[in-house]
């Protein structure tokens, strides 16, 4: 089906929104009038840059308070129609949007409304024009798509039918029931369909539709439900987003174009009129990357975290660290100096790289290019919305290629001068020397640091605010992960938001973090979590290595012993280190946090099998410690 | 009365919130839980910052979900109070706030909640300490302060009282009479007053409460009528701040902590508890003053627009430029170039220059320092919360100085390297030279160019986007004017804010403008919209003499020939010379822009007697134009 956003759905100039547009792969636009009046392009070079662009113009929005108004006034209206249907000649557009009166001018009256509504198809009918009229939530006496039917069907003119819109309808709607009366309208009198979500906000239907408007699958209502319904009635026009959202006012219209086609896509799925590569869960995380222009201090961390170099990249910069099944690749490539260390990408284990990354690209994501040496393993990857690479790949699976088979093997602890000796190794050995590595590495122990069962609990990324909403859509979606609830973490200078997704048991735990504003983007730094049997220990073996934590304050240590009942000494060796605690229904969840290094620092975490959460209720007191900036000793 | 804020209202942490606070003049503050548990000074180090500020701490809120428990719950919510008790004897509070019950095990028993709420009570006495228990708007079984009530006069301990708070209170109230139930209660049981108003919505009131509040005046609550109610019962204790705001969390505490403390004097003022100067409400608009480190484009912009270079001040390189009644002042004193000129100072015509800035400084307007010469007129002046000077002057009134008198009289139309000569005329002749000087202005006409009364209409100044609220506040309370709603206007790249406030006679208008997000406060430039008779003849005189004026689209001129009746040649007189047309009940609107200069443009504005606006509705098709940067020839 044709898939089209209004105009008014996106940030800037008009030409600017149509080129998003039809970047992100929309068949059409809706133009709202006040992005034409705005414009400096006449009607002809907007309808001829639309062609350019390869969009239609399926919608015209001029007018308001057209019917079940006083004679006089619709003389005046009908004038002014007459006006806006030569406009969309000259534009090429052949359906115009009339909303239900809000005038105080309009009357209660059917009949007057149905009269009016017929002569201005009549007119607009003239013009090769048609009248699509929505009742609007609050409109003054047409208020429900059922109302709006009854006018459309007494008028009984062929160049009239109704507009519906899932806001005006499910913001109105209680129950399913709400929905039925969908099915008396005939397809072909359906002449357009709006799709917007929102969240389930209790708050005035104005307000809540003019600033809250989401895009479907981001909101709390089921618009799935409702296009099935229309569809159900044969209509086949336009799919058309028409989301009036504040925070989309402001975003960059290209990302935004993105996610709203994305969201369009994945509603078409859940409709039944597309069918896109299934998703792909990711069983696991098989490494996380840091891009870093200088690897001394990520590699001082890593060491002291107990972290071994394993391996490196045959043919690039990148050495992999490892510990138990926590795996991290340094990268060295050329990068801005000024970023510092940063996660530049996740590596997600996944039963079926191919086929996860051929649905994160039918949704938008776009396909890394690989400069690939001949030999090296294909590795499939994609950008998440935020930019973080993903990639799709496997490890230790006989059945799939083995990312690690671009890795040589290192000596275990190996002199830095060492290293570069062995991107001689030859081709023929390289696999084999990977395999023999990995053993190794599960048997070593490097000095008075115990090796547990060490892997990524989780890992936390910052959103770019404007795209929080459709981070989560795209995780959810794409990735088919599961969301939690959006929970506000209060930084000392604003409130910040998360939303953690995962898969089933746990093994994949991403947090999608967002500032309190649009310019905190790079307020906050990611962070890898490291799951571990003991805190204590690897917080004290880290520290004995040399490690720097982030000392909490006393007065938080003094109210868990207010909160809880924790041993006097279990207490003590949490002051010491900087331990924080937290217990929901499903167990406790003790955890501490590194110094960070550019963009990046590292917690780590002993969660009991059950706890669910990420310690959100320490993230003031983490994140008041990480701004003060200072280290324990 | 002692003034005091909570923590929560502030941004920052716990020691930068303090500074704020006491910085701004509150004697006391409410620390709440989060503040402290995030801070790593120990209670006692609190206590002696706090004491070093001159700030008591007046209230503690650590405790939740207190009474109204079973038994075993209750036993548990002892112990974490005794702990608390302690810290609050290190801290030196001794009020602690305790909120009705939200926790799914409370049980709606009254007698049980007051048995509770009296062993509390008992605990507490033990340390000195006094509970003050307060309904929440959504506490499960008690959510009125009348109920509050009941309880803590049913469990009848000296230890034991209410701590009234306006948003929950106001929040629920319908009527007056909902506030009558506060005069049953004897002041001396009110233990503790806290103050905050909301804008008046519609939402869920959790929601509402925790993220929308803003300080007394700034929303739509009686909070006067309310705190009147609890002096009549004898109550002298603090008036605390408490305020839940998403966007006082982002912004500095410093203006914050100001902006809190004004709306509490005013709050104090209304209430008849505190007398401040009266406001003088000024009268007319005597000069607006742009800053700028090169005079060259301000001054071609304002000899397009008719103005004459009339005097030069006699110490600073500050140049009167003047059309009938609007002055502009040129300052190029030493600015940083890359800021272009900007609008820094308003001369507000008053009747009583000194008390109105008396009454200012009252409100926390730092008054300005005049570096003054001998003999210079004392001008009064302070600034306004974003920056802006404000000079509190007189023109032409013989009961008091003349501003003009430091100015002395130039040539109408010098020759640039004339004017340096003019600053040693002697002391004696000045102010007899500025009267002929301002005669000599009135009676002559540039070449071409007809003098109208031109005088300034309006001025349009962007407000920090943290502090736009408190800046209608300060205008309406401060200066004594009036506000007008608050409109949305929709840039191409995100929704601004407008509110006007203005005088009676609509002699001073000022627009205050804020930008979509935090980062905007530069986005938008400032305008000064001259008044014409005749915006035609303005507009093409200013073009005959050079100017350049914005140009509007073509659609914008076919939308009004749909929606206004205009005659053929109006439209296109409007058409070449970019002029917008609005209408209200009160007659039309008629204006156009000149190009922008560093951070600052000009309107010319014909505007009907009756017409209330400033073009609101034009305000897209004018951003986006300016956005565009083209200039009509």
């Amino acid at each position: 089906m044709h898939t089209c956003i209004a105009t008014v759905s996106l940030s800037g100039t008009l030409t600017e929104k149509l080129a998003a547009a039809a970047r992100a792969g929309f068949g059409g636009v809706e133009i709202f009038e006040n992005d034409l009046l705005a414009c400096p392009l006449a009607p002809e070079e907007i309808r001829a840059r639309c062609a350019d662009l390869g969009l239609s113009i399926d919608l015209y929005q001029p007018m308001r308070d057209i019917e079940g108004v006083p004679d006089e006034v619709f003389a005046g209206n009908l004038r002014r129609a007459r006006h806006k249907f030569q406009l969309m000649n000259r534009l090429g557009a052949d359906t115009v949007l009339v909303c239900s009166s809000v005038s105080p001018h309009a009357v209660d009256d059917d009949a007057r409304a149905a009269g009016q509504l017929a002569q201005l198809a009549e007119l607009a009918e003239e013009f090769g024009i048609r009248v699509a009229y929505e009742a609007l939530a609050w409109g003054r006496h047409v208020n429900t798509y059922r109302h709006a039917w009854r006018i459309v069907e007494a008028a009984g003119h062929p160049a009239l039918g109704v507009c519906l819109d899932s806001f005006h309808i499910l913001s109105r709607a209680s129950a399913p029931e709400d929905l039925e009366g969908i099915a008396d309208i005939p397809g072909e009198k359906i002449f357009f369909l709006q799709l917007a979500d929102a969240p389930l906000l209790a708050m005035d239907v104005l307000r809540w539709s003019r600033h809250y408007r989401c895009f479907p699958g981001q909101g709390g209502f089921d618009v799935t439900g409702l296009v099935r319904h229309v569809l159900a009635t044969g209509y086949r026009g336009p799919l058309s987003l028409e989301v009036f959202n504040d925070v989309f006012r402001q975003a960059d219209a290209g990302p935004t174009a993105v996610d709203a086609h994305r969201s369009l896509l994945l509603l078409k799925e859940a409709a039944g009129t597309a069918e896109l590569p299934p998703p792909v869960v990711p069983t696991g995380v098989a490494f996380a990357e840091l891009l870093t222009p200088d690897a001394e201090p990520v590699t001082a961390l890593l060491t002291a975290l107990g972290f071994t170099r394993a391996a490196r990249h045959r043919g690039k910069p990148v050495d992999l660290w490892q510990r138990g099944e926590a795996r991290i690749l340094v990268n060295t490539a050329a990068t801005a100096r000024r970023d510092g260390p940063r996660l530049a990408a996740i590596g997600l284990e996944s039963p079926d790289p191919a086929a996860a990354a051929r649905r994160a690209e039918a949704l938008l994501a776009p396909a890394l290019p690989r400069r690939r040496a001949p030999g090296d393993a294909p590795l499939d990857a994609v950008a998440a919305p935020d930019g973080t690479e993903l990639f799709f790949c496997a490890t230790g699976d006989p059945e799939l290629p083995d990312w690690r088979a671009d890795f040589t093997g290192l000596p275990v602890t190996p002199a830095p001068s060492a290293t570069r000796s062995e991107a001689t190794r030859s081709e023929a050995t390289r696999i084999e020397a990977t395999r023999i590595e990995a053993t190794r590495i599960e048997a070593t122990r490097s000095e008075g640091t115990r090796i547990e069962a060490t892997r990524i609990d989780h890992l936390a990324v910052t959103q770019p605010w404007h795209h929080f909403d459709e981070a989560t859509l795209f995780h959810r979606s794409v990735l088919g992960l599961t969301a939690q609830a959006s929970v506000d973490l209060a930084d000392p200078y604003g409130l910040m938001r998360s939303r953690a997704v995962s898969n089933a048991d746990g093994s994949v735990r991403i947090a999608l973090g967002v500032g309190a504003a649009p310019a905190d983007d790079t307020a906050h730094a990611a962070h890898i979590a490291l799951a571990t049997d003991d805190v204590v220990a690897a917080a004290r073996a880290f520290r004995a290595a040399g490690g720097r934590l982030l000392p909490v304050p006393a007065n938080y240590h003094d109210d868990l012993a207010a909160r809880y009942d924790l041993a006097d000494d279990e207490l003590e060796t949490y002051r010491d280190l900087g331990i924080l605690y937290d217990r929901d229904a499903g167990g406790a969840f003790r955890h501490c946090y590194t110094e960070t290094v550019g963009r990046v620092f590292f917690e780590l975490v002993q969660r009991d099998p059950g706890y669910r959460g990420y310690g959100a209720a320490n993230a003031p007191v983490r994140l008041a410690a990480q701004h003060a900036g200072r280290l324990l000793p």
